[in-house]
Formats: C-alpha cells, structure tokens, sequence
C-alpha cells in the first residue's frame, strides 16, 4: 500500500491486532504402541503495518486469519509439540520473520492434561492388558496457560494456569480489621480459606542468545511450589497466602521473574445450626458463590520491571 | 385443606414436585489434625398432596424449600455424610416419613471429589510439613451424582458420574455402515475414539431389608470397570464401546441391574495437511465442538424392568 | 443382519438411540434485497433394530451421525425452515420412512431469534439507509424448543422454551405454610416474584390427516398467554402462579392438551439495612444464585395422557 | 502498624488490589403504581497502602471486603440508582475519601436491562390489566457495563456492552489478502458477516469540575451509532467495519475519546450441497464455534492517550 487512506476527521487508529482465536489442536505421538498426548488450544494474535484494512478494508497486508490456523495444525506435524512454550515460539517466530508487514506477534495457549487409563484386567478382549497405551482421561484438573510475544528481537514468556481450586479447613484467621460504619463482619478465629487459583509467570528468558528454561520442568515445579505454599502458610489473611505463594516461587525459581495472582475467596460460611439446638463446631457450611473477595497483586523479583498485564483478572 | 378448589373447566393439575435445588454443602470430619472434606450439591424434591398450593395458592400442606434447605444442612450436621447415597437416605427418610403431605421425595445430590496437597518441604513457615492435613486440591475430574427416591415403602437408588473425558488413540474403526444420497462419510480405518462419559446405574437395593450396598466402594468399582472396558475394547463403533461399558459393570457388579450411558461422540478429525506438502500419519487432528455424535443406551441384567428415564440425556 | 449376535451371559440391551445433536443451521431467504434468517441447532436422534452395533460392531444398519448432519443442511435448502416444527417434521418423516432399519426418530430443535436493526441515518457510506434490509440483531430473549417425534404412524410434536426471566416486583406473598422443627423462614406479604420459564407443550396434532397448527402464531400466543398470567396473577405461592401459566394456555389455545414448567424460584432476598440505619422498604434486594426453590408441575387439559417426560428439567 | 515487616530477601510486592466482587443488587423504585428496576453485579476493587497484609497478614488498614458489600447494598438505598456510572461515582469516592489507606477505587459494574410486560387481557384476575406496572420480563440482549477509577482527584469512566451479536447477510467480502504456503482461503464476493461484540468507551469526563455526561442517553446513542455503522458499512473486512463503528462514536460523541472492541469473526461457513445435487446460491450456512477470527482496535480521538488496557478481550 502506498496510499494511506485515513480518513478526515478527527479519529486515530490505535492499538489493534487480529487473529484465529481458539485452534484445538490435539497431537498424537507414536513411540511404537506407546501413545502421548498433546491437547492444546492455540490462539494467534498479530499486529503490524494494518493501518489500510481498517480505513479502506484493503487486504493487501493481511494475511488471512484461516491461514494462521493452518499454520497452528501444520507446525504440530512439522515441529511437533514438546511444550506449548517451545510451540508458541516456533509460532510466534514464523509469523514475525515471514510477513514484512507482521510485527508482533502474540501467541496464547491453554494446554489439557491427560493421564493414562491403568489397566490391570485379566478380561481383555482383543489386547493384552499390559499392552493398552493408547487410552487417556483427561485429568480435569487445572488448565495450563502460556502466552508468547515476539517482535522480531525480543521474547515476552508468561506462563500460569486457571481453575486449581485448593481449600485449607483449618489454619486461616481474619481478624484486627478496619470497622466503619458499613461494617458487620464477626472476626474470625478458625476459618476454611479456599480460592480457585488464577496465576501467571513471567520469564526472564528474553533472547535467542539466553539458554532456554525446560518448560515442562518449569511448570511442574512452579505448581508444586505454589501448593506447597498455601499449604504451609498458617494464614491471617488471603494477601499473605498469596504473598507467600509468589515469594515462593520467586525464591525458588531463578527463570521467573514476575508473578501475578487473582484469587477468588470463594467464602465457606458456618452454617448456624442453633435454631436447631445443633453446636456446629467448624463441620458444616455452606459454599457461596456470589459475592466473592477478589484479591489480586503482581509479586515481584527485586529491581524488575512489572509487564504481566493487572487486567488478566478472575472477573 | 377440605375444600378443593379446582377450578371449574377443562384444566387437570399433572405430576408436580418442588424443593430447594442445589444446597452446596460441605463437611468437614476432624480426625484429630487430619481432616475429611465431603463437598456435595443437594437438591430435594418432593410430591404428594399438594393440589391446593396449585389451585388456590394454599400454603397449608407446604413445607417450604427453605426447610428443606436447612434440613440438608442440619443433617450434616446430625447424621455426618458417610456417602452421598447414605446422606440422601436419610433425608429422603425424613422428608417422606415426617410430613403427611409428602409422599415421595427424590434428593438429587452431586459431589466433588477433593485430594490432599502432599508436602515434604522443610520450609514450612509455621508448622512442620509431615502435619499438614487439612490441605486439599480439588481433584477436578468427574463429577459424581446420586438420586435417592422413596415413597414410605420402596427406595430407588441411581448413581452416576459425569464429565469424565476419555480417549483411545488408536484401536477404533468405522466402516461397513449404511450409505445413502446424503452420506457423504469417508471410512476410516484408524481413528480416535473419544467422548466425555455421562452415565447412571440402578441399584437392585430397594427395600431397607436388604443388606444396603457399600455405596463408596461400589463407585470406585463401576468407574474402574468402566474405564477398563473403554481400554480394552477394539471398537467398530461407539455404541459396541457403550454396550462393553455397560455389559462389564452389570457382569462385575451384582448390586446394580442397569446402566444408562449418554456418550458424545468428541470427533476428533484428522487434519488434511497434504496443501502444505505435509503427511498427516494419524498424527495431528482438529477437536470439533458441534456438532457431535450422540450415543445412547440402556443396559439391562437379564428380566429387569428399564427405570432409569430416558431423557436424562447430555443434550 | 441375519445373525443376531448377542453375546451369552445376563446382559440386555434396553432403549437406545443415536445421531448428531446440534447442527447450527442458518438459512437466509432473500426477498429481493429484504433478507429473512432461521438460525436453528438441529438435532437427531434415531431408533429402530440397532441391536447388532451393539453387539458386534456391525455397522450394517446404521445409517452415519454425519449423514444425518448432512440431511440437515440439505433439508435446509430442499424445503426451507418455515418454522422449526415444520422442519423437523420433514426431517422425522425422511428418516423413518426411507431407511428400513430406522423405526424411530426424534428431532430437538433450538431456534434463535433475530430482529431487524432499524436504521435511519442519512449517514450511510454506500447505500441508501433505507435499503438496509440484511442487517439483523439478536434478540436475545428466550430460547425457543421444539422435538418432533415419529414412529411412521403417529407424530407427537412438544414445543417449549427456556430462558425467559420475569419478576413481578409486587403482588406476591408466601405464609400459612407448615412449620416443623428446621423452619426459620419469616412469612412475606409483599416479596419480589422472579423466575427463569422453562416451559414445553404438547399439541394434539398427531396424524397427518389432521389439519396441521400454525407453528409461528401457536408460539407467539402461547408465549403471550404465559407473560400475561405471570403478570396478572396476585400469587399467594409459585405454584399458583405456575398453574395459573398452563391454565392459561390450554383455556386459550385448542391445539395443545398438556403443558409442564420448571421454575426456579430466583430469590431476591431483602437486604437489611438496619445496621447502617437505614429503612429497606421493600427497595433494595440481594439477587442469589443458589440454593433456588424449583417448583415443577404438567398441567393437562381434561382427560388427556400426560406424555412431556418429567425430566427434562432445569437441574 | 509502624513496623514495615516486608521479608528479607530478593522479593517486592507490585500492584494490589482487593475487594467484593459480584454484588447483585436489584433497587425497585415505586412511582406509585408503576416500578422500576435497575439490576446491576458491582464488583469494588481497592488499592492503596496495603504493604503489611501482604507481608505480615496485619489487616489494620483493610476494610473488610464485606464490608464494601454491605456498602453497596447500603448506598443503593442511601443515594439509588440513577444510572450505573452515577452508582460507580458514589462508590469509589466514598471508599477513597473515608478510609485514609485506601488511595484508589475501581469500581465495575455489569447492568441488565428490563422491559415491561405488556397486557391487555380483559381476563385478569385480580386487578385491572392496564394497572400492572410491576411485572418485567428481562430483555436478554447485550449486558452493559462500565468501570468508575478513581484516585482522589481524577476519574476514568470507561462504559461499553458485551453479548450484543449482529450479523449483516450480505454487503461483506474478503479477498486480495495475503497468500502464503499455508494459504487454502478462497476468496469471497459475498458472504455473511456477524460478530459478537464486546466493545468500551472512554469518557473525558475526568474532574468535578466538568458537567458530568448524561450517562443513559449517552449509552443509548453510543449503541444506536455502532449499530447503524454495522448496518450501514459495505464491508472488505471486519476491520473496516470495526473501524466505521468506532468512528461513528468518536464523531457523534464529543463525550468519548476512545473505544476497544474486541470482536470475534463468527464464521458462518457456505455448506458445500454439491453432492447431494443441490445448488447453494448463499442460502445454507453453517454457524461455526471455534475457532474464529478475533479482531481489536483501539480507535481514538486525533491527539487523545489510549488508556483502556488492551487486556480486556474477548479471549
């Protein structure tokens, strides 16, 4: 395009970017009968020189967005998936340096995981029990997350998972609030604490030159050390739950630099059994669903710079 | 209530049933420091006399949802929930043997199941790891069910799960099937076979003279045999899959009678990588939302009457 | 199939049923440059001597879930969507009468509503603002439902909806009920009504030789009946206002002999205020989401067969 | 608290943020006869000096998060509900202004719209059909949001709708894209275009001192325009079309300086019914889910600082 045709007037284009959203890719990897899984959701979001197709719907620059989902199914059989990471690299990487116009390129992915059916059966049909490595469940536990960002030099790698809901029935206190005229709330000296843990992480893995982490490894780790932390955390508040559960990760996890929470307070409340002549010594409540407490903060390793987005909120 | 005050006319009042729906209850057992979560979704329905709330908006045979709803947590409290079958026992008991009114009451109950969060770091801040008992991810697979019905005399017990996601990679064919002018279908030799199971089974435990069934041990049983039987059968079709599910539970488990599956087929379709110059070797596939197969049976012991409804279906 | 091959052993294959479920349909009719849109998820469900897939895999009579997808599609343009019943009754007949195996179908439909985005502008970049007759909104409201079901002889057609939510903010009470030993529930002589209808009704349109109904004005006046009675009813109790919604529509529409609801009691509770100082006159309520009251019932002209499952609910 | 007790070590806390979220109010204005509803989820989000409960779990400078619920429900009744912005502006001053560490309010708001139930059945059976001024049905269509921050000294008001889904059955093309080796798209002379659209607008509305906007009115022309701009553009891409709706508003409104959208591309694909001899003359669509195209902009008034995060998508 040589013509920029903006408009008269007084209106700008600003940030913008476009994208196939929400490609299922599911890869099968055959190491003889032995079957692995990869089950990933791929959404590409690009952005660059676009100015034309939003002022005069010219295409010239675009590539189409079917074409990045041809992209996403024909990478899984040229590179296969050995981590949505290293996957959305080699993504993130083809669109940029292939497409003049394309600059920046975002590639977000949430990842399943899958876990083989035992079998130990004497009563198979057409198989040797033992032989079955080939059948799944789905292990419907927490969904694993990861967002690459390329602009042709530098790498943005934030990681995390959604829906891991963790409950301690004990070891949770609130008390020493602030009281002002709107409040009713009874301290509390013996609570359930439970939230459905939203989190993300970033990555000081920025260059090609830098050695690249082991994501897979990453991931595994970074999940331990958060449960283990909520775990552990004889808690006053759900801040310093959280809190403890970045620092954790910060401290033991050098690859990661930034982490960010939004945590639910999904409320258990003690029922009042009393108009029923019953004590309930902290054994029965009810789980609420709406309102929640919403607590979200960034945790930090000293001296850098924020960039996981405030706004990747729970609501 | 004396005075029936049907209207004059040509309108009958049919089956009819209210309650509180969706009680989300959660108890907590203490063991000393270890802790035991049950964490169900209890819905109550009852039946019985109940024309006149219909016809005149008389209250007077009418315990309200709100008692229902206190009732369930109550009884958390005054009977523990050793099982979601026991627990919706005793309340379908209560409701039906407590108010004249009521003749039938059917509990609806779902459970989520919860694991422990397993530490072994030497970090704890407060307290020392090997301690932590009261910590708990939830396990976030399938989701459990129960129905409990009982009219003074005769008990229905249907249990179940849902959202359980399995898949095969291999080990499933379809061809040799009808063809007509709208079948456009290739056959396929090689595919993956994979739905999200929903499934529910009657037990033949009926009345409170039989030895009552070990509900939690039945549970794990049928959802091994299941799982087993999808692993380990060849399938030329989803519905012979469907029909080994059900036949090795009703083989394996004497307590129950019947089974009834509804099982969308997840296609899972094998991308066409051939533009890009690509060979697809059942290796890369595209996992379609809608619109999906749907399968669905009865599985019956020999000489039982079906009386699972039909329609408690996925769609 | 001429060998029937059962397999040996206590176990029976009961009701069973397959095809694919929601086929999303769009067909536009172009009345010069006046558009029209159907927007319907279609699906199919077929009966009939199925034993042997079951049995042995045998796909001999099974006509493919993805020709019944492409039957939808086809239909679409062959006879065009005049109304979601109509185009399930063609469908239901193909079915039934041109494969020799099937003996059964059953189609459920949900349709979508759309209205026209009225423009006035003068404004318009291209054409005339007056010509704009392709631009549509969705309306949003309820979901319309309809299930066609045929054995070859006889047609039984249930339309419904679901989604529809009303709330009278006055003219409501609920006392005089029974009070046992778990009731806290304070009596209410002016309390907010609101529920989420989910209704479906049966026509007694069931052999060709009747003269069919007028599918689009039957849903339009039943829905009007239904708001009216809902509106108009000074309710001592849900359940009279329920009745007074499926008397309503059997007294005014000759075509349908049975009606079934279930209503969730969506409770808006009256905050109190008290601690703040402040008088809730019947002016600010808290909307809950769970527990619901659930309140269902089948209304039925005189002397007819109730047929509407009592499980197709809202739990 | 005096003692700052951040932790030893490489760790800091970055941005914070706690509070209610998802309070459902609903605040019932009785004109006489005649009521009003407005039915909003307010969720409070707070930040400020909030060091210590993140370190130390210390909640002396945290107002409990029910305690900002209590607050909602409160000023519901103390100040009504003129409109959600005008609620939102209550809020965030009060939370800002009373409590000495709470430096910033966010306050978002989701509004759902109600219309009338209109009668004029002679059948009524209490009271007179044209008094019932009390009975709603919910109008179902988009949900209006918005977002009040304030800092003590300047507001950001950013409005927008969700769920509002639009389609134009012709008038749309898309071709002279680009073409790479993963290309397979044809081009297209006349398709469907639709879109779901989530979009947000920014007031400039920032200080006291300025007139605050008529914020209904405002609301209702900001949708009337993007509308007619969907209506109205003859499209070569979404983008275009995405362009022209927030041009539209830029120009009409001297309120507004910026708008996002975030719209998916909802693919109604031509069905291919050439093998079943059929012709397809852009009658038959089929309503894909995923994966579609998602398309954002930010477009701005010339001079203007975007400051809606791009973060708030779809995705």
């Amino acid at each position: 395009m040589t013509v920029n045709s903006r408009p008269a007037g007084p209106v700008m284009l600003g940030q913008n970017q476009y994208g196939k959203a929400e490609n299922r890719v599911v890869k099968i990897t055959r190491d003889g009968a032995t079957h692995h899984i990869k089950d990933l959701n791929v959404s590409v979001s690009l952005s660059g020189d676009m100015e034309e197709v939003h002022y005069s719907g010219s295409n010239a620059n675009v590539l189409p967005t079917d074409t990045t989902k041809n992209t996403v199914f024909a990478f899984a059989k040229e590179y296969g998936i050995e981590s949505a990471e290293q996957f959305g690299i080699h993504l993130a990487r083809h669109f940029v340096t292939s497409q003049e116009p394309i600059h920046r390129a975002r590639i977000r992915i949430e990842e399943y995981a899958w876990e083989r059916i035992e079998t130990s059966d004497a009563n198979s049909r057409f198989i040797g029990a033992d032989e079955v490595k080939h059948s799944f469940v789905r292990k419907g536990q927490e969904t694993r997350l990861t967002q690459i960002t390329y602009d042709g030099s530098t790498w943005e790698v934030i990681s995390g998972l959604k829906d891991l809901t963790v409950m301690n029935s004990t070891n949770s206190e609130f008390w020493g609030y602030v009281k002002d005229k709107y409040t009713t709330l009874q301290e509390a000296h013996d609570r359930i604490l439970a939230t459905s843990v939203a989190g993300r992480w970033r990555f000081n893995w920025t260059t090609d030159e830098q050695k690249m982490p082991n994501w897979e490894k990453s991931y595994e780790q970074v999940k331990k050390h958060m449960l283990h932390a909520f775990a552990e955390t004889y808690s006053l508040s759900l801040q310093q739950t959280m809190f403890q559960m970045g620092s954790r990760i910060i401290n033991n996890r050098s690859e990661i630099d930034e982490v960010r929470f939004s945590l639910p307070n999904k409320h258990h409340f003690l029922v009042d059994l009393e108009p029923f002549g019953l004590k309930n010594d902290n054994e029965v409540y009810f789980a609420a669903d709406r309102p929640y407490g919403l607590i979200e903060a960034t945790i930090l390793r000293d001296g850098c710079e924020p960039r996981i987005p405030v706004d990747l909120t729970n609501l």
